[in-house]
């Protein structure tokens, strides 16, 4: 087995060259300059073999789906992706799995304008950990605190797709084999939201932004309570992933099952925003333009449209309509 | 077991607030605004279980040291300390242990003057991550490319305690209870190097450091490749780490022993740092003011001191000297 200097030298080297990276992988520190006007936008992620992604998924799609989550949470605040850290445990230092897991990672930071600056590689449980930073301009942060009664609720691409992969990796449900590959590839080759979520900062003026990783009604309820304030949802206006609305189109999925997908799946890593009705033309030229797929699934309101006492707590604080329904609503997926 | 959410939010909140935090833990970043003169310094760290200490290590130390890790590379670079980020994964969320945990990082990161700013909690084989962030003055950054032939060679604090703890741990010594308990403690509370180091780099004019991880060899070895120079190290001044010592004059290890863990022993995290011999005086005056123990170990040298050929290789442009002898070179520990 190669050293980790050279192995990591080989595989990892090479990326850090960037705007204000004055020194990139090699030292004991990474040494960079922001921008003297920017804040930084920091955040890090772990993924564990058993946990957040099967055995013997391809180190390509692991290495590209590491960073993917790390940019929803860049895209999320609306920061510009500058910078990143990797930290690998891996069982072995398997050269070939190295290089493909490398592949996925670096085609996406590529994408994404990100340069990796530093990390390291210990021998255990495979889990990945990335920490990224980014830059925002100051007071244009889009927080979950930033949702106002009026405001339009959008989600960006389609639901649904990771709980389907995940439903049927343990067996719950049987998909065709085609459609079982596409699920994965979806959950992990992520779309990255970066530019859409910075433009939607700066030139719609959003202010209010969460990425779907505890699914939809669950990050949902982080804008309601931080913001204070309560939302509908339109279930019927929900855009399912294509493949989860091929399941169900094709009956391998039902209704029901589609629908608990969509609401409450977990880690689809699409934005969840607010945006005052006032900015719609706009939003729909950036979308169009960005080729970025945005629904209108919802309306914020005031706490005072709900009756006193049932505001202000997780859940409670979500209306979940359908047809002239209200569907009750389950806890949202937590990682204990 | 509780959730994530609220785990962290007891456990781990409120350790956020800093100069510099315009937005602490609970959105999908923390949002820092760096002071304008200065350049970041970056760097990130995992331990293992299993890997880089033993199952049972009490939680306390694990909090304490998976921080004083990534102080010993901010450290290393001259950097003060400011923000830091953590990955935990964990086989449960054991409240009494995370307790513990915290309370070792939290006793360090006060003493350090570094807000914890993000993380998450996963499922998994036991591993903490961390990324640190600091500040250096922009052009004053420790670096191992900074030795200078005629540099004189430090090192701080006392060598080879990790090492003794791990090969008590594995059985392959017997050291009395006493000194076992000495042995582990001061494996992993280590002492905090920032402050010293900043201003080693400030008032010192000092401009090569690194940290001890790799054993004193290992290390060097990483300077005199960057720095393009040779070093001659004196063996018998290296600092025993109290612990060894006692171990060696009570006859628990032999002299080859000692030597071995002080050379090649990794973790020790003591900085090692060359600075021009005419600022001896203000050293001591720095290390005596701070009560950090310094020991002067041997001189950088230009590689035309060496035979052709030998220098430039890690390892052959360093002379271990002891008495009128030339030791040889074993390779440096590497994590794979």
């Amino acid at each position: 087995m190669a050293g980790e200097f050279e192995l990591i030298q080989r595989i990892f080297s090479g990326h850090d060259k960037a705007p204000g990276v004055s020194l990139g992988i090699g030292d004991d520190c990474a040494l960079i300059r922001p921008s003297a006007a920017g804040e930084l936008a920091l955040t890090t992620d772990t993924m564990v073999e058993g946990r957040h992604f099967f055995k013997g998924t391809p180190p390509y799609y692991l290495g590209w789906r590491a960073l993917a989550v790390n940019l929803s949470d860049l895209a999320a605040m609306g920061a510009c992706p500058r910078y990143f850290l990797l930290s690998l445990t891996l069982p072995s230092g398997d050269q070939a799995w190295l290089e493909e897991f490398a592949r996925g990672l670096f085609d996406l930071s590529s994408q994404a304008g990100i340069a990796l600056v530093g990390g390291n590689m210990s021998k255990g449980e495979l889990a990945i950990t990335i920490t990224a930073i980014g830059e925002v301009i100051p007071g244009q942060a889009l927080l979950r605190s930033g949702a106002q009664p009026g405001d339009d609720l959008y989600v960006t691409g389609g639901l649904g797709c990771s709980g389907l992969h995940v439903q049927s990796g343990l067996g719950e449900i049987k998909l065709s084999p085609e459609l079982e590959a596409r699920a994965c590839h979806d959950s992990f080759i992520l779309p990255c939201r970066t530019e859409f979520a910075a433009r939607l900062a700066a030139e719609c003026g959003c202010r209010c932004a969460i990425d779907l990783s505890d699914g939809l009604v669950g990050d949902l309820g982080h804008i309601v309570e931080h913001s204070k304030v309560v939302a509908s949802v339109w279930v019927d206006k929900l855009p399912l992933s294509p493949v989860l609305a091929e399941a169900l189109s094709s009956g391998q999925v039902t209704e029901e099952q589609s629908l608990e997908h969509a609401l409450y799946g977990g880690c689809d890593y699409e934005l969840l925003f607010c945006l005052t009705p006032d900015r719609r033309a706009q939003l729909q030229d950036l979308a169009a333009g960005l080729k970025v797929p945005v629904s209108r699934i919802g309306r914020i309101e005031s706490p005072r449209s709900r009756a006193a006492g049932t505001a202000g707590k997780e859940g409670s604080a979500i209306r979940l309509l359908q047809d002239d329904r209200e569907l009750a609503i389950k806890p949202g997926f937590e990682h204990f």
